[in-house]
């Protein structure tokens, strides 16, 4: 089956385009703060972004003194805003099918993903790449969407007798593909529970450091009132895991 | 504030004892099975179950060649009834209050604990006692209420427009006390995250080495349709980490 490649459509590439974390970076993402938090000092260290999107977190990474930066993403387009952004000669951004990857073995100090691997089919045959390309003692972070957020069918809030949001959650023990209309119609996301991606960590050897299932601060909601709702269930999960 | 002891309300104690997994044991637990699988080999060890209510592990253990037993429970009544269904001298039941424990210092090769610590309000101080009570390379098993289950206020199926049932989750980062009203008026749970649990189990030294949001199999559905609702959420939450 061919990987999908939803980023090189002309509807989702020019809705995705205008979502802040496109335009604005890292800081428009109300998950960064969180997801900075674990990601350790990166001075000197190789370092792989997979589904780098327009390399926001790829310069980042340089400007944090990281050695060298690999970004990968499977949208040409995407890669081509990227590399129109930076002449930083640190950075390498390589287009590539994350389900199909060679990184070598031991040539990274650092993986990153955000948020990407919701996407991934091959979950397991990704992770244990990621694994091997991994130093001993070297960290993976990402970010996916949280499986309370993925697995309804349909997915949305609901009001309750009271008038209060709350969030539905059904099918949770069917993983597998679920199909939504975010960004553009059709587009295919994986459902894992929280147990599964764990798990599968642990089994090609990683250690778990640290699982967040992020919600708005304070401040955060003071700025931005509508992400009020993201307390009521978690968004995204986050996780640390060391090689 | 006084540890609660909800067990020992005769309203409470009287609607418990008729519970399948109170008058069955183990097996009448849909969850057993899952839970047993992440249980290691028990022969010589010496193990403690945290919230043994009326022993039914304790006397699973010691069956399955445990050296000695603890059992450890808030309630009289249980502890009584535990009592009565054994006369092993290697089962000894101690009325114990989890939130102020002191079971010494590598004292036992095995901890478990089924279902209980979403009753606890001392979480933190209880891994660490757990945790300090267990030799290095040793394993604490145990299963809580899945934080899908306790967070929601107030807490119950809906279903939706096309008959199906859900889950509606609020409040989910809202940690702290839920008043329920299972088996008695205003019992006290405590909710917390996922991402809660795990990380307080790494902070005091566990690592993690299996997660589980317990769903029925195929088999159990077909001797117990009414459990079918238990794929839409996660109940439970199965944890094994190593000392």
């Amino acid at each position: 089956m061919a990987t999908q490649n939803i980023y090189d459509d002309p509807e989702f590439f020019e809705n995705y385009s205008r979502l802040p974390r496109s335009r604005d970076g890292l800081s428009a993402a109300p998950e960064w703060p969180s997801l900075r938090a674990l990601v350790p000092d990166l001075s000197g260290r190789r370092v792989v972004d997979l589904g780098c999107g327009y390399g926001w977190f790829c310069r980042w990474a340089r400007e944090h003194s990281a050695e060298r930066v690999l970004g990968l993403d499977v949208s040409e387009r995407m890669l081509a805003r990227a590399a129109e952004m930076t002449s930083d000669p640190g950075i390498v951004y390589r287009q590539a099918d994350l389900e199909r990857l060679d990184l070598g073995s031991e040539t990274f100090d650092f993986a990153y993903s955000s948020p990407a691997l919701h996407y991934i089919e091959d979950l397991p045959g990704l992770l244990a790449e990621v694994h091997r390309a991994l130093v001993p003692g070297s960290t993976f972070v990402f970010s996916v969407e949280h499986p309370i957020v993925t697995a309804p069918i349909p997915a949305g809030w609901s009001l309750g007798s009271d008038g209060r949001k709350a969030w539905p959650v059904n099918s949770y023990q069917k993983e597998g593909p679920r199909r939504t209309n975010w960004l553009a119609e059709g587009v295919v996301k994986q459902h894992r529970t929280l147990g599964t991606t764990l798990n599968l960590l642990i089994r090609v050897g990683f250690t778990i450091i640290h699982v967040e299932e992020w919600a708005p601060t304070d401040d955060q909601i003071a700025a931005h009132p509508e992400w009020a709702e993201e307390r009521e269930r978690p968004m995204f999960l986050l996780i640390a895991a060391e090689r």
